[in-house]
């Protein structure tokens, strides 16, 4: 007998999604995480909304910003038992050629929940136990935050806190980030963390205001200038305060086309652009600027569980700052949230919990 | 009073180059260098066909892939007197906070002959001494080939020489070059020399045929199929010699849109594309492909002067054929041999000696 438990399923782009009762039980190596909280991603909408395939058929739970506490365990997974836990977004195998070698975000047999297994907008979740982020639950009390809220760090804070970290950031240097929501906002916190000033580009005011609070040194709003303008006030604002006319470092965190054609036409000399939004759009871009500027352009696909403790330190800390920039919201009222996220009625961060 | 010397300038786009006198002297920190050879290179083609603007006002003698022999010594550059050497074709400042930090390919006082200074279509050139290449005459001699044709170190082997080094290529990974042309030959070679297995790419049958018996284990013509098979085709070739699916090393050396969005589609997870080739044209591209790929794009300016003598070396030791893909025209010849190789009449490098 398993776990009883719930989760609601995606069964076609645009259709309600749809509540389904099912046997949580942990295997080999699995573990049965009670889900305190899943966060809302642009991805989630990037399957319900503009039909992004997911690589498991539908019908399939969405999301993959899960934290909760670990309530079954399968045999040699035992430790967990009663943990709370981050469940990473992209868990590698651990055991294939590439995960030998390091290069875990490219692992083929990675799974991601919400896309390879059934997600977190569920009561439970059935995942391995390889690689999952303990959170210490006296720190979490003295932060202030719910083991819920700590559910975007999978994603939303560990994805820029790769890019940022395999970009090289660091003390001194500039960082722009192209579209500062729900990923980009932490990116902006995190580039701050890591000793940068930053300069955080988007088209809404507000969260450019929120933003422009808790990391930003610079805040620019792309709809009220043009491509030229904006590379203008940035090299003016490094020169005022005596920061690099080369080597910025770009992070495009909109997943817009117009997002990418801003980031990639901020390249300068030595400049890193670190593509961290996804579109499925292309984009018209001369890419022989990489050439010319001996720039590069680096994709990121997820984070390595092994960063994943670093990366809540940040929030545990309090280098990053997680309460201002999302809302709880009842798991229950899944259809409606998704809704709300895609109209952008709500701003911030959703977490649902069960 | 300084050596009777002339040089051929460029005095506007598709103007007949016209032939110069001039004292040739070094000042301080200066050489003056009789130029043995000085190679055709894509770039001297877009500065006179296409309009690419040099960095120095028009009229300018272009050529950047120098070889000669020092004939005149500015003070401090005394060492250098008599010696046979490789002008490189980006000579940095060496002295500003980019070249002390090692960013020396990004050298705001870099100097690139042809473009910021008078180039190598001349009987003599006056450059910095730094960083000059000192070419060892009795291995030259051992090696069959001549001074002038080793002009083409500079740029046509050392910027692909940057390219394969600056990826990380190395023993049985799988390198594919797109366009095997000038520069994309000497890829091809240098990528075979690095360790890896290599694809060369082009439209070009006898390009092909050369570089399959000069380091291509595979070559493919790109006029005679879709991407799709292209892709496929490497695929089964990496299949089939045990070389990975990941993580492959693509070299884009044709600079035309058209090898542009080869490339680009060639992307697979972990793979590195290097834009080695220039164009002014757009290409229309999914960036967010780097992202779903974990893939990066870098871009390759020059090569710093401290890698021309590994890059010689290849050459000296036989590692790089050089002499079945360069051959010798007349200085005087300079209008015809443009406009040979712009109308592809001339396939292989040309060197122009005075």
């Amino acid at each position: 007998m398993g776990i009883d438990a719930h989760r609601w399923l995606m069964t076609a782009p645009g259709a309600p999604l749809a509540r389904e009762r099912f046997d949580a039980r942990a295997g080999v190596g699995e573990v049965v995480v009670a889900v305190a909280g899943c966060g809302v991603c642009h991805t989630d909408l990037g399957y319900y909304y503009d039909g992004v395939r997911t690589n498991h058929a539908l019908p399939l739970a969405l999301g993959h910003e899960v934290s909760g506490r670990v309530v079954d365990a399968g045999p040699g997974e035992e430790r967990w038992l009663g943990k709370a836990v981050i469940v990473p977004a992209v868990l590698p195998c651990g055991e294939c050629d590439l995960c030998r070698r390091g290069k875990t975000p490219i692992c083929r047999a990675q799974k991601m929940p919400g896309n390879d297994i059934h997600g977190g907008f569920a009561s439970h979740i059935v995942v391995p136990g390889r690689g999952l982020c303990e959170v210490d639950e006296a720190r979490l009390a003295s932060s202030g935050l719910t083991l819920a809220h700590v559910s975007i760090v999978a994603d939303a804070l560990t994805t820029p806190y790769q890019a940022v970290s395999r970009a090289g950031v660091g003390p001194g240097d500039l960082a722009i980030v192209v579209g500062a929501g729900g990923v980009g906002g932490y990116c902006v916190q995190v580039a701050r963390a890591f000793g940068a000033r930053v300069v955080a580009i988007d088209v809404d005011e507000a969260k450019l205001a929120a933003i422009g609070a808790h990391g930003a040194s610079l805040t620019i709003d792309a709809s009220a200038h043009d491509q030229k303008s904006i590379k203008a006030a940035i090299a003016a604002f490094a020169k005022s305060e005596g920061l690099r006319p080369t080597e910025w470092f770009i992070f495009e965190c909109s997943g817009t086309p117009a997002g990418q054609l801003t980031a990639f036409g901020l390249l300068v000399h030595g400049a890193t652009l670190s593509v961290v939004g996804f579109t499925m759009a292309k984009v018209e871009v001369r890419l022989s600027n990489l050439m010319a500027f001996d720039a590069r352009a680096i994709g990121n696909w997820g984070c390595p569980p092994e960063s994943y403790p670093a990366a809540l330190d940040l929030v545990l800390d309090g280098k990053v700052a997680l309460a201002p920039f999302v809302e709880s919201h009842r798991l229950d009222d899944i259809n409606r949230v998704f809704a709300d996220v895609h109209h952008k009625v709500i701003k911030r961060r959703a977490v649902l919990e069960p």
